[in-house]
């Protein structure tokens, strides 16, 4: 029986941007550089969108469903920008489910853990293949 | 003038692998385990799906069409899975532009550099606060 939601809280440093400029390659300013996104509409960096859809990929692969967990599609909305230092919770809802292909469909949800508000949000689609 | 394609070379090592589940919190053991990848269809572990759509947010933020770009949104497909060690290239063509809103539409895609065939594709859409 699959269970229909799940949700954690998660936090970023600015070291932990760092380390995903240097592994992405992405080292647009906007993310790294105070200086530079002081004089944009943000006033101070902004974390890498795709960042924050890394965490999708973490909840789906690490327990809803788990291991064996093979992404089929993801849409991403940015809708409001991420920043370090700042709690935000992550919500994933099964939305259908396919018991004899192992799939799966989920709205994901990145929200301010304080204000609610929508950060990022979309839709997955999953395989299992530990089960198959 | 907005120029209308970028491409470039990737491969990415296990190490770097390693670093992105560390970094993400997704220790799906498809992405890690030889032991575990080899009962599955893939044989051997796959890259995260999501560390590859980290490059296309690397194209657009360093220079297609450069630092400032802000992610609007990003449609994934992922058609077949990336494995370390491997070439691919990534391919970015604009599809629309429009130079009032500073806002681009662009195919986004990674294929296997040997083979041609596309392991991910989708469509970006982003914004460039730099020159607003």
């Amino acid at each position: 029986m699959l269970q229909h939601t799940t949700s954690f809280d998660i936090r970023f440093s600015q070291a932990q941007v760092d380390q995903f400029a240097a592994l992405s390659g992405d080292s647009n300013p906007l993310h790294l550089d105070a200086d530079y996104a002081a004089i944009t509409s943000f006033k101070r960096p902004i974390m890498h969108g795709i960042l924050g859809a890394a965490l999708f990929s973490r909840a789906m692969g690490m327990d809803f469903p788990g291991p064996g967990t093979v992404y089929m599609s993801q849409t991403l909305q940015f809708k409001r920008p991420m920043f370090v230092d700042t709690d935000y919770t992550v919500v994933l809802v099964v939305t259908a489910h396919d018991p004899v292909k192992h799939t799966a469909t989920l709205s994901t949800e990145i929200k301010d853990k304080v204000t609610g508000k929508v950060c990022t949000s979309g839709e997955a689609m999953v395989m299992n293949v530990a089960v198959l």
